[in-house]
């Protein structure tokens, strides 16, 4: 007897199939084809679910986004944390789920620095920044009440963060995709990833050097791991 | 007798009609044909110098690219004026051209706002970022020799601030289009400006209240001009 799935289940078995094609095969390697006969529903099936082949790594994506959103929501709720060691926490445990997954994290890097994906980036970004922005900004509020974050704009410059945290992610995927045949990239992300917390720290007017989130051994790591992740 | 129009003719003709089209028609509503029987040259000969109707608008804007990248060397290449000054001029001489060509400006606005057009906004913010860019880096070497900037990352923090006017672009171009519907739009624009020169100023870590290029004035000028060109 056939088993009958959940409609929950069958869009779950797409999903965990797409992850699989998508981080040992590559995502532009993989065909929609490729997934609905491994997952062996219809054609129909998938596309009840799924637009394209963009949509399954958006969701994906989303789930990442989630999760971060959700440790942020956590620190952001807690009542023991000043606001300087809760927007540094923030930024620490975002790059810790990052690196949880650092085989999707390649995928994207892989995909956002494609040209004919700006689209998609750029819907990415935009969703990531409406959602958690907002937490950012209840972050920059306590620190304007605790006095150590000092900004006329708290609400315009906790979105600038972000979308500043966006224009380093593309910055930052170009040259850790091309680190192994430019080893003089380690030194200009260092630089970049130096800027952006000192360019956060000053526009919120926080006290200097209380904004560290990625200290040089971190980042370090997180190359190495991004390297060590077979290659697609 | 028929005239023989020389190859730079031809292509201005074609620009200049594009631009009158784009300017009282709007973008959108303008077809390539109509811009051909306009000129009375053949389809053959348009697309030989363009590739699409997207491609005419990029041109006019490349024109005024360079209009305020002239602008922005020739303040750069002053020796009686200090860094400062430079970066104060530069933005309010672009500003002035742009007042200028307030109706390519308010063309640019529409697309640039329309989602479709994203990839377009994209290679212009990154082709007036690569092209702007080292001249503000001049500046900001000039400054840190002054000692009126302090920043140890001159070169990422030129090319940082060049990535928020882009962003601030995008923000003000949604802001302005809708601003008859939401009087309230001005004071946004407002903030979204000041923060932005605040930020600016503090990335560079530049004396406080020295970065002033758009008083409230200009800002009230510029938009009172947005909204009387004609609606397209």
């Amino acid at each position: 007897m056939r088993t009958i799935k959940s409609p929950h289940e069958r869009k779950k078995e797409f999903l965990e199939t797409a992850r699989k094609f998508f981080f040992t095969k590559g995502y532009e390697q993989t065909s929609v084809d490729e997934i609905i006969k491994a997952v062996g529903l219809s054609k129909g099936s998938f596309y009840y679910y799924f637009k394209s082949k963009e949509d399954l790594l958006d969701e994906l994506t989303k789930e990442l986004s989630l999760k971060i959103l959700t440790k942020i929501e956590e620190i952001v709720d807690r009542d023991d944390l000043d606001a300087i060691s809760k927007l540094n926490k923030s930024f620490s445990e975002a790059a810790a789920i990052k690196f949880e997954n650092i085989q999707l994290i390649k995928t994207l890097l892989k995909v956002l620095c494609d040209e004919s994906n700006v689209y998609f980036r750029y819907k990415i970004y935009q969703k990531n920044t409406d959602i958690v922005a907002p937490e950012f900004y209840k972050i920059v509020q306590q620190g304007i009440k605790e006095e150590t974050f000092n900004t006329p704009y708290p609400l315009e410059s906790s979105r600038m963060i972000f979308e500043l945290a966006s224009n380093l992610t593309e910055k930052v995927s170009k040259l850790i995709l091309e680190i192994n045949e430019n080893p003089e990239n380690y030194k200009k992300l260092e630089r970049e990833y130096q800027n952006y917390q000192l360019s956060i720290e000053r526009i919120l007017g926080a006290p200097e050097g209380s904004i560290d989130f990625f200290t040089d051994n971190l980042l370090n790591k997180f190359v190495r791991k991004i390297m060590s992740v077979e290659e697609l």
